[in-house]
């Protein structure tokens, strides 16, 4: 038995079943050895950032990790913003990367760099190549342990192709099943004192606290004590929907998040971390957390979450409690010219039932949670490392991993373009994705961004044009039907519902191109950062109330 | 003058006047600043490995660095794979990476990472985070001297947003031109000596050596002593045609390449590296000297190559000797079915002047050498480091830096949808470029590779579908459409030549589609590895007349 097919096999006997993959001639040994292990399914990908951004989505959904291949240190730079994502997310991934035979990495080939050194960005917690076929499989069990311990990582084996091709492998068996600890009596005792001492407290609920078992007891404790259920800014998965208790995400503008946090004494953090500005501005704070506040950790990410919020309950009393659960209620039928808000209010009329929602849309998307807050159950997956083209690639792993749910990306253009090669897969596995293009020609979100970060008064010709896509504009069904994907173009809210209902009735991929004004276009674009810097000074229910009108 | 605007202008006297980008918010001071630099102009770029490559092929053309503008340690991993072929090729680059505010980063926000780690694969001799407004052009110029030194390198510049927004920007001097010393006397004489001493010798010509002058001095050296002429196997531009001295490259397979070096006794390098296996084989040498070969250093990659060259034909009393000139000569106008090497064929047919021609067609361009030799001059730039997705990109730097002179990037399918973000580019710029692309459905090279690794002598089809593109058939007319290319079709020699026609009589861009057959297809990719195996042990002619019949 060579090394690759050892490794194979160590794989699957550790319930790693799928290998996301992008392979060159140093990994041929392991391609070979696919056919030797019935349990692995190979899904090729046309570009790395498709097969890191798959196995994110795959681990988001199973809570256990696939496999990547990836051809050297220029296939892990393809590949790295995606595994990024997966990082920031604490999502598990195994992250297989081949390399030149040991004994050619001194010749300096053309296709020879320092791999760990590009792996410690995404792996900084576990980067190892292997040296010997005898030793391939204990550090591939050490790389499985390392990625599916609490928190989630991304673990960094790089595989050289001699390892892989001598024989002399040895499978190993898999490591032990994570067994994270709950928070402990003294840290609940002081959490659950504070919140009786009757401040205004929050919990803020991010990572596995983000699942139904600890929704259920975060809501428990709301119903009991009070309390607010804050949901992080960019949630790995969040569940949701009717049935479910309702948490508030924290805004993505600073602005609007310290309105948010505004009165709040405690804070208490469940797997998640406190809020920072997603970047900084000149002259403005990165820390969200009013002053005095009080910040406590319930439960780390190396901590299992949902224990930790359950005896936090019983110390409340709140066992028995009556959680607070999202009633049904779906948004009218759109009608008129389309605009971002009536894609959402489209899909919030249309989810149908265990829908995997996977939102990019960044500015386009500002109203899809609330207008799918009382849909049917779903999971939302987001933009958990902030590294453009997520989406698509999430969406091939997610529809992977759970082949009997649809799934849904909303996507924006500028993001679309940074992985659309994920449309070929989808439409080679025949996944049953539809997904929503948010066409605006346009940046949005940096048009905003240029003048929050109050670059320029009046932006040159030059700086307009570098976040601006009209010229020329794209044509995403032209570019869905290239990889052999079913699209169609909507600029009417009864055309959009149309097409979705069509998607979502016949199995997929489907593309719908929704053609769309600048979700923050003329007049709104200019006032809105006028109005941010404003907010923060206006009496707080004037402010609400503004914010309720800016991000309802 | 905030410090991106003195940046700017610090860029512009040194002579770098193109930023080719991909910004996000920590760079708007700098994309605001653009207006404030006459001579900058910004390309804009879907994706960073666009930009990268973008960066690359312009300084190619045009010898000295364009800056690139990237997000974060995400962007720099999204163009990561370019900049490494820039590094393999001793191409200068001046990359410019955004990252956050200094006081935002222990805050580890969402797009937080080590960008210096993944920085230092591609720029190993060169990183530096600016600290300070004020240091920030001195940190500037020590970055464009690291890139455009000899050899020229991918020097990265990590710019803080405070660093880029903050007042007190003072824009420093160009730094002195590089001034590169030629060999020294000593290694002229014992090269020369080793020349005189009958042996059979070779020159490997590389990097700057591939230029018109320096190709003159080593024709003399050859017309005078009879010395061969080699070019390493991925030039970075190679100048050839009609009327220039032709070189032979060194073969990618090693098997080949064996043959070529067989019997010489004394190798001497020109700004070359010895030959090595582009990749490891069970049981075979990586080295490709063969055994008793002398191998002298004439030139390393920081020395002049061309004054160097002069040197060593005025020591062989070779000035004034007369080079051997490729003599024009076209091949016929294809006829028929359309295949990868009529491709090749009717290319050399109707090769326009002054053409710049960019190679990434894989197992595809195998002809394509033969068949240009003697059309108009042209330049031809390379996979210098193997990480696929060059060509596009390469295309767009290129017709950046030489706008009067028409641009012609032959790619392979599984080539072009790493980076096929660049037509977009092609189209907003007006750029005349022509993309051929060989649609064969496959990754043909790795069917070469799978057999050639011995990895299974039956591959299984789990195996085979990790190199097969046929299920869905990439429609690159509709790709191409999508992004506002003029696109064609063609799978008969005739159509072909006409769409070519059509695309170098009109401006570009133009994107051809070839439907080729694999290039290495049925009986012979199953005969190729056996015939490569069995060559190095054939008598020398017999096997130089079969080499002849695999690669012409």
């Amino acid at each position: 038995m060579n090394g690759a097919q050892a490794l194979m096999k160590t794989l699957a006997d550790a319930g790693i079943e799928v290998c996301f993959s992008n392979p060159g001639t140093s990994e041929m040994h392991f391609v070979a050895a696919l056919d030797s292990e019935p349990r692995m399914r190979a899904v090729l990908a046309l570009f790395e950032g498709v097969a890191t951004g798959a196995a994110d989505g795959y681990a988001r959904m199973t809570g256990k990790p696939a496999a990547t291949l990836l051809h050297l240190g220029c296939g892990l730079g393809n590949g790295l913003a995606n595994l990024h994502n997966a990082r920031k997310g604490k999502v598990p991934v195994v992250n297989i990367v081949g390399d030149h035979a040991t004994h050619h990495v001194p010749f300096d080939a053309q296709l020879q760099s320092d791999i760990e050194t590009v792996a410690r960005n995404v792996s900084p917690g576990f980067v190892r190549t292997s040296k010997t076929t005898a030793t391939l499989c204990g550090d591939a069990v050490a790389a499985i342990q390392a990625a599916r311990g609490l928190p989630g990582q991304v673990a960094t084996l790089i595989l050289p192709a001699d390892v892989s091709w001598g024989e002399g492998g040895t499978p190993c068996p898999p490591p032990p099943a994570p067994a994270p600890p709950p928070a402990d009596d003294a840290s609940v005792a002081a959490i659950a004192s504070a919140i009786r001492s009757g401040g205004k407290t929050a919990l803020l609920l991010g990572g596995n606290a983000l699942r139904e078992p600890a929704l259920l007891a975060a809501a428990r404790i709301a119903a009991q004590c009070g309390v607010k259920l804050f949901c992080e800014v960019f949630p790995t998965r969040l569940e949701r929907g009717a049935g479910l208790p309702a948490v508030e995400r924290i805004a993505y503008l600073a602005e609007l998040a310290t309105l948010q946090l505004t009165g709040i004494e405690h804070l208490v953090l469940v797997d998640a971390k406190p809020p920072v500005s997603f970047f900084a501005y000149p002259g403005k704070a990165s820390e969200l957390v009013p002053d005095g506040c009080r910040v406590h950790v319930l439960a780390t990410p190396a901590q299992d979450a949902g224990a930790s919020l359950d005896r936090l309950a019983a110390a409340l009393g709140a066992t028995q409690a009556t959680p607070a659960l999202q009633p049904v209620a779906r948004p009218t039928r759109p009608r008129g010219r389309l605009s971002a808000a009536k894609v959402c209010k489209a899909v919030g009329h249309l989810l149908p039932e265990r829908a995997i929602v996977i939102d990019e849309a960044i500015t386009s998307g500002l109203l899809l949670g609330t207008m799918t807050a009382g849909a049917p159950r779903h999971d939302l997956l987001t933009l958990t490392g902030g590294a453009i083209g997520q989406g698509l690639p999430n969406a091939v792993g997610a529809a992977i991993a759970c082949p009997d749910r649809p799934v849904i990306a909303l996507v924006g253009d500028g993001s679309a373009m940074y992985t659309l090669q994920a449309l070929w897969t989808m439409a080679r596995e025949r996944l049953d994705v539809t997904t929503i293009i948010f066409n605006n020609a346009s940046y949005s979100v940096l048009n905003v961004e240029l003048e929050r970060v109050g670059a320029d008064a009046a932006p040159g010709p030059k700086a307009r044009s570098q976040l601006d896509l009209h010229d020329p504009v794209l044509d995403f069904c032209r570019l869905a039907q290239g990889m052999g994907v079913h699209a169609a173009r909507a600029d009417t809210a009864e055309s959009f519902c149309k097409a979705l209902e069509y998607a979502l009735a016949h199995p997929g991929p489907h593309l719908i191109e929704a053609v769309v004004p600048e979700s923050l276009g003329g007049a709104k674009r200019r006032v809105l950062p006028w109005l941010l810097r404003s907010l923060p000074n206006l009496p707080l229910p004037v402010a609400r109330a503004l914010k309720r009108k800016i991000a309802p």
